[in-house]
């Protein structure tokens, strides 16, 4: 037997493969002994680190004092190492993006409040912004309504779907209750994009790709924390010192798909204009001309509503489109740059590459790179 | 909404990836809207399917009645799709797989006993065989050991470890378990696998890989039950009639690691015949003159001695191991069959694949090609 390997206790709360296979993974690579307990942590354990993950402050204190820890848990100590989401970071961008999109009622559906909470957040965001904001905690409406009564949580959901005004910008705190939604909205016929759009977390990347209608997920970055978890027991053991702030994970982005990546804009001119350049946008002639005739108004008035619904000029939208295009065929297909050039409508790859770069902070090959690891399975 | 798309209802108990994303992916090629929770099934919960596995046949009655439901419980009812390891095949695999090694002495550690109960069968079959047996469940010494006192339970292995008689082949019922083993033999200074040597079954691959001194897996083919779990289901989905017998899944295969694939064999000159073919094997000239000569007796106490230790003669023996030899090969490699016919001592590969398929049941790129479907990642 190693007398240098070390032995880590692993408590993880819920069902995540990814962080589950991640810590495995990487502390494989630290050579530790991984203990694994579903959910608790076993009394009077011993042993050299502990990665308890969403744990309780009261149920961290049954490990021996002064065991090095990483947690995603809100706790400073001299022996622990806490990791949480980026949440005032990773709503930002779930508001930016629906407000891109023009929507201007804005809604939160979670299961309880948290401590870091996107109800309040988002609904902070909506209200500064002067849009509407409604917002449930479902399992508070008649206490642990969903635990209790699946069929109640469903009516009650419902009932609150209908009465939002619409269309309305939805996120979901977690991917796994989506489903909750979508019984509530067959139930009471309201109708997904069209009337409420959603986005969620990717708890799980395989269980994302089941939803239909699918909507659009904000990656939680889960790999991402595992990683930093097991590099902060890592720096414990060895003796630095913990961080004196809970370490943030930011999400990599919101993966936008097909039917939830819809547009609430109430002038009829820009959204046909919206949808012209949604057909057109692969043709590098187009021009302001094309859009604005296709509009019906005048290039004043496309320019005063694309500012009013989507905070930006019809010039930046069309390169918005044509730069999520190109990020979409890096990701999906094997295209070299030349040919997502030409598919997106930029007259050369030197140019697509500049203003890609400018958008997304990495030059394209990069950003395929990036996500070929991300995707790796 | 697609009219057409059916509620199924995932409750699984134990984090086990494997089953998680194999259900995701397949209900997903089933057009399922799949709902998950996470170990207990939701109160008043309606649909058209549920997968509940491992889950008391109290709990699944918490469903509608009459709900197409697939399980790993034993349970037979028209509404039910029951699925189970088969444990006396699993168990046979591993008693075979140590027998054949020269073990007399067999010992299971578990954490409780079970309908389908590991140290019931192995227990028959040492005693059937007329060797050694003893078992311990740690979690009814003193009533639920290892959830109360992890250090009490490391003890109790311990004394019970330091008490068997040595060498001897131990089955551990659950892979996740393996470290209380592990720490317990470090404390009590029995060596792994010298004294003691282990094969457990695998829950999950990448915790499997993790543990060190690695030790034998026996693959408990998570994923063949998922696939039977869900096709089950939509058999009765569809209106096929629940059979009236478990379905048995059995494993797929023991994976011999390095350091457990020891032999336990009282003979001095077998052993040394036993290290001289695992050292020489890959020579095609290698003859039983040449193993006779390096173990220092006749070849009649020879054979008698192959036979009474490992069941079988030297040249079996030297064949199973080129063959062992070549199979991990195909799976760890991507040397094609030539040069691993050479590389284990066959002289072509025409011999070679003959030899093979007889001894595994499907020829070299037949096995390569399921590994690789099996170890997708």
């Amino acid at each position: 037997m190693n007398a240098k390997r070390k032995n880590i206790l692993l408590v993880l709360k819920e069902q995540r493969p990814t962080v589950f296979e991640t810590i495995l993974k990487h502390g494989h690579m630290m050579h530790w002994s991984i203990e694994y307990y579903p959910a608790e942590i076993p009394k009077n354990w011993y042993g050299d680190g502990a990665i308890v993950d969403y744990i309780s402050p009261q149920e961290i204190a049954r490990l021996p004092k002064g065991t090095p820890i990483a947690t995603r848990s809100s706790i400073i100590a001299d022996n622990i190492f806490p990791v949480r989401a980026d949440t005032e970071y990773n709503m930002a961008m779930v508001f930016n993006f629906f407000r891109s999109r023009g929507y201007r009622n804005y809604a939160v559906a979670n299961a309880h409040p948290m401590l870091y909470d996107p109800v309040t957040v988002i609904g902070r965001m909506a209200k500064e912004a002067g849009y509407n904001y409604d917002f449930i905690y479902w399992n508070l409406v008649g206490k642990k309504v969903m635990k209790e009564d699946f069929t109640r949580c469903i009516k009650v959901i419902g009932e609150w779907l209908l009465q939002l005004p619409k269309p309305c910008a939805l996120y979901i705190g977690r991917i796994r209750s989506v489903h909750l939604v979508y019984r509530a909205c067959e139930q009471v016929g309201v109708s997904i994009p069209k009337d409420v759009a959603i986005v969620s977390n990717t708890d799980d990347p395989e269980y994302g790709v089941n939803l239909l209608p699918s909507i659009s997920v904000m990656s939680d970055n889960h790999e991402g924390a595992a990683i930093k978890m097991v590099e902060g027991l890592d720096g414990l053991i060895n003796g630095k010192p913990a961080p004196r702030q809970i370490q943030l994970i930011r999400s990599d982005r919101i993966v936008a798909r097909g039917s939830t990546d819809a547009y609430a804009v109430e002038h009829p001119a820009t959204m046909q204009a919206i949808d012209y350049i949604l057909s057109n946008y692969s043709n590098p002639q187009l021009t302001l001309q094309d859009i604005t005739r296709a509009a019906g108004c005048t290039a004043v008035t496309l320019q005063r509503n694309f500012a009013k619904y989507l905070r930006r000029l019809p010039s930046s939208f069309l390169q918005e489109v044509r730069l999520e295009g190109a990020a979409a065929m890096l990701e999906k297909t094997t295209l070299n740059l030349q040919e997502i050039a030409q598919n997106v409508g930029y007259g050369s790859n030197m140019s697509l590459s500049l203003a890609f770069k400018s958008r997304f902070g990495m030059a394209p090959g990069q950003y395929r790179k990036n996500l070929n690891r991300v995707n790796r399975k």
